[in-house]
Order: C-alpha cells, then sequence, then structure tokens
C-alpha cells in the first residue's frame, strides 16, 4: 500500500505537470511580443505552483470538482507572478528561481507593464471559472490584491523603521503572504459552492498555513542553499528587511549583538560577505529554533481548522502538503 | 435660455465638483498611510474627470439612471490613475497636472505599488454598481486593462523603432487611449441595461472619441501651455515618442528636416531647449493642420454613432463634451 506522502507527491506532481502544460498556452502567440514574451518567461520558469494546487485541494475539500477550478487555479499562480515581479523591482533583486528577475533581464518597464498586465490576466483567467457567484469570488480575489499591495507596504516601511514588533510583523506577513494563500483555499471552496462554514476553514487553513510559510521563507533567506533556493541566500539582510529572525534577534540581543544588529538598520541592509557572522549570531541567539516553534504551531492551526470537513481524501492531501512545506528547501 | 454649450457646462461642473467630493473619501483614514497617503496624492489632485463623466452620460444615454453607475464612474477614474502612474515612472515624467509625478514626489516602490493598488480598488467600486450583469461588465474593464497594457507596451516599443507607420500608431493608441474611454461608455451603458446596439454604438463613440482625444494630446504636448497643461512642453519629443506629429513629419520631410527628424530616432529624443525648433518644423510640414483634420474626422465619426439614440438630453451633452474637447488646452 502507497504511504499517504506518496500518494501525495503523485497527487502534486500530477497536477504540478498538467497546469505547466497549461502555463504554456496562457502568452502563446499573444502579441505585442514585447510584452507577452517577458510574460511567458515568468510563469513558464517554474516555480512550485504551490497556490494552484491549493485552490484545486480546498475545491476538492469542499466537495466540488477540482477540474471546475482549473482556471482560477491558473488565476492565482498568475497573480502570484505579479508579485514577485513587481516586488524583485522593489527589492533589488537580481536573481528568482535561479534565473535573472525580469526587470534584470528585460528593462523596468517591462517588468512594471507585464506585471500590471499579469493581474488583468489573472482575472481573465478566474471569470472563466466564475458561475452565478461571480461577485463573491470577484470581491474575495480583489480583497486579497489590495492585502497584497498594503503588505508589500509595510515590509518596504519596515526596512526603515527601527523598532518593528513580532506583532507588526505578524500583520505584516499576514497581508503580504498569507492572504493570497488564504484568498487560494477561499476561491477554491466557493467554485465548490461549498458550505460556509468549510469555506471559513478552509481560508482559516490557509491564513495559518501561509504564516508558516512565511517564517519558513525567512529561514531559507539565511539557511537555504542558493541553488537549490534559487535566490541570493541572505537576500533579505542585504536589503536590512525585518525577517521573523531579525526581530527576534534584536529582541533578544545585548551589548555588542545589539550593536551588530543595530548596524543593519543604520545601514539599511548588510554587505553580502557579512551575512554569514549574521547567521552565526542568529543561532547563537536560539532565534532559529523559535522561528521552527512558530512554523510548527501555525501548521498545527492550519491542519485543526480544516479536521472537520467531509472529504478525507483533500484532508489527507491538505495534510500531506501542509507537512512537505514543513521540510521544503525552496 | 440656456445654449446647450451652458447647459453642458453646468451638467460638467456639477458632476465633477460631486465626484471630487466622492474621490476625497476612496482612501481616506486607510492604513497603511504608506500606501494610502500616495493614493491620495493621485487621485486627489484634479483632472478633468472626463472618463468618470463619460460613464454617467453613458449610462443616461442608454436609458439608465445615472445614480446607479457612480461607482463604477470612481471605477474608471481610478484605474485612469493608475496608468498615470506607472506610465509617469516609464516616461520619467518629473510633473503632472502641474505637481510633482508620483515617483518623483515619493520614491519608485512607492508608486509601483500605488499603481497595482489602485487596480484592486477600481475593481472594489465596479463590483459595487455591478447587478446581475457582474461578469459582462468585469470582463470588459479586464479587456480594457489588457489593451491598456498592450498600447502601453507598443508605445514604448516606439520609442526605438525607426519606422512606425501611421497605421501602427492608430492601433497603439486605440489600446493605449482610446481603450479606456471606450470602456468607460461601454460600461456606463451595460449598467444602465441598455440594448445591445446602444450598447455598441456608445463604444463605438467612446473609441473615435478616444483617438480623436489622443491626437489632441499629441498636439497640446508640443502646442500647450505649460501653466495650463501641466506637463513639460514637448515631453514627447524629449523622450523620443513617436507621435501622430513625428510620423506624419517624418513621412514628409526631406533633406535637412529629414536629417533632423532622423538625430530624434537616434539619439532617443531631443534635449528640451531643441522643442522649439521642432515645432516650427511640424508648422512648416504641415502636421498640424493634418492632425487637426484627424481630430475633427474621429469626432465626427464619434457622433455619428450616437446619433440614434432615444435620449435627446444625453446625447446633447454628449455632442457638447465631444466638441469641448476639441477645444480643450489641458
Amino acid at each position: 500500500m502507497k504511504s499517504s506522502e506518496q500518494i501525495f507527491i503523485e497527487f502534486y506532481e500530477k497536477e504540478r505537470k498538467a497546469l505547466d502544460i497549461k502555463f504554456k498556452k496562457v502568452f502563446k502567440e499573444k502579441k505585442p511580443a514585447s510584452l507577452y514574451e517577458p510574460s511567458a518567461y515568468i510563469i513558464e520558469n517554474g516555480g512550485k505552483r504551490l497556490r494552484p494546487i491549493l485552490v484545486l485541494l480546498s475545491c476538492m475539500a469542499a466537495g466540488g470538482d477540482k477540474n471546475k477550478a482549473v482556471n482560477a487555479a491558473i488565476a492565482v499562480e498568475i497573480l502570484h507572478n505579479f508579485t514577485l515581479v513587481h516586488d524583485d523591482i522593489m527589492d533589488n533583486a537580481p536573481k528568482r528561481r535561479g534565473l535573472p528577475t525580469l526587470h534584470n533581464k528585460y528593462d523596468l518597464s517591462t517588468a512594471i507593464l507585464a506585471g500590471d498586465n499579469l493581474i488583468a490576466f489573472a482575472y481573465q483567467y478566474l471569470l472563466k471559472d466564475c458561475l452565478d457567484n461571480d461577485k463573491q469570488v470577484i470581491a474575495t480575489f480583489t480583497k486579497g490584491i489590495v492585502e497584497i499591495c498594503e503588505g508589500q507596504s509595510l515590509d518596504k516601511v519596515f526596512e526603515v523603521k527601527k523598532d518593528v514588533t513580532i506583532e507588526e510583523y505578524m500583520l505584516m506577513i499576514k497581508k503580504k503572504t498569507a492572504a493570497l494563500i488564504e484568498i487560494c483555499c477561499s476561491i477554491g471552496a466557493q467554485i465548490a459552492k461549498g458550505e460556509k462554514k468549510d469555506i471559513a476553514n478552509l481560508s482559516k487553513f490557509g491564513l495559518y498555513l501561509g504564516l508558516a510559510f512565511q517564517i519558513q521563507d525567512d529561514l531559507l533567506d539565511i539557511f537555504g542553499n542558493e541553488k537549490e533556493f534559487g535566490k541570493t541566500v541572505g537576500g533579505d539582510l542585504i536589503e536590512g528587511k525585518k525577517t521573523y529572525l531579525f526581530i527576534k534577534a534584536f529582541e533578544k540581543a545585548k551589548g555588542k549583538d545589539k550593536q551588530k544588529l543595530e548596524s543593519v538598520i543604520k545601514n539599511k541592509g548588510v554587505a553580502k560577505e557579512d551575512v554569514p557572522s549574521y547567521k552565526e549570531l542568529y543561532i547563537k541567539l536560539g532565534v532559529i529554533d523559535e522561528a521552527n516553534k512558530e512554523i510548527v504551531k501555525y501548521t498545527s492551526k492550519a491542519l485543526n481548522s480544516i479536521k472537520s470537513l467531509k472529504n478525507s481524501e483533500a484532508i489527507e492531501l491538505l495534510n500531506s502538503l501542509a507537512n512537505s512545506l514543513i521540510k521544503r528547501n525552496k
């Protein structure tokens, strides 16, 4: 008999491949090439496809046919890619998924414009899967975009703000990262025409999963392997981002350690060669353990939210997915 | 008795003032301030409010109650402002409506993000006025955004393309400028639940009006008064834009005149102090007259499209509006 992990991996790989084929078609032969070649570049260059698969699984979990949510799944991935393109500009990120970022490969105007157009394309795909509950689905989606922008704005403000608390950080990642994962689950359940409480529970699952996901991302930024992670290791420190690790470390540090962290704020980031010394400091201050504990806590909260759903196959798959995210290295 | 021009001016001013009050509330007290202060800055800083008023007038013209289209009117103005914010980044524009552009007053990240969020806010307002024909209205709106992005992409490509034809230019302005004016008219008529042919005729009106509007804008860029126009005079030439005037002049010029125009392409623009000499060249080559003829031609086409509509009051107002645009100086 197959283990539930095996079943999950097979399900995920099958859906991911099917989605990848669809992503190759989204911008195919569209004109002008000046807009659609870069769009294809970003959407076809891999990624985990976590968000669209969450739409499909949430649709199943709420009692729906996942095939009816495929366009909505494509929509959330397009939207996610919009956030990557524009965030990479704002973060001066040179690489994404091991390849040059869009503004780096093309130019600033192309990246701004391709990102804008991705938003509209996301709506076009979403509209394909809306039935008689369009308005609710589109409103959820739209509210998500507003939250993402608010979260990104807070993230930028925090880069130059001295005293960011963990509460402020949690609000920021709730908006910047968790909101999109939440809408994936909510929209999947809405398209399934799930019961109100099931939609609410799946939304909560997405929210908690998103919080765990972002804290894990903060860890991977500094502890990930550059090749697997595909981004510059320590990019958050280089950009002076107030991550979970930084804020916790800043709370706990004293004396010279505190000064070392204060210099990050003062200099709005660190040089690439200084990243390893901050990694050591984080370990010494015990903030890695704390981050791991938070990841486990929010993952448990996520899983508790979907216990009562009826579709046991989908619950099992969502369980495996949540656990696989804890172990991820990219 | 009041002239139809007086009636139009009074109608326009009344609606513009009512809209301005509403625009002041859109982002009021919203947080984070880092996102919403810049949003308020751009939406509150005037502008003609042409597009929202077209939504209201089209709603009336198709037999609807304009009060039911107010949120849709707000939506198109928010969307319009998104295009201004992002285009100004791409065009390196220092001023807009006589004030610093958003990226100039704040920074690049803020301008990108505020623009993104404006798109989502536009959808939020649009959703407020959608009844049981949401899907059609939202699809029209979304298709418009795609066209705007495609048009802007063509505009950027044309900056470095040597041989842009008038046909290519017309396709570009149809997408970049006319598409939004077209959706204003289409959405207004759709919200009115107008007859299919009335929606189509009003859309056509918007399209032709948009073409006339953009050619007029090309003229104003170089013949406008900086104070009234609010933008840097000659900005299109400085940025090396392929405007109607430039393309026509390039077609007609010979010898030294041709070389002068070729140098704009070669140098990707001209210095500010050289703008007056190009103005003279345009006059000498007769392209100003040609542009004015095109403006009159498309305005007539626009007005012919709405002759058969039933609401004579709205037709009269749309007539006056179209004629006022020909005479505008900003």
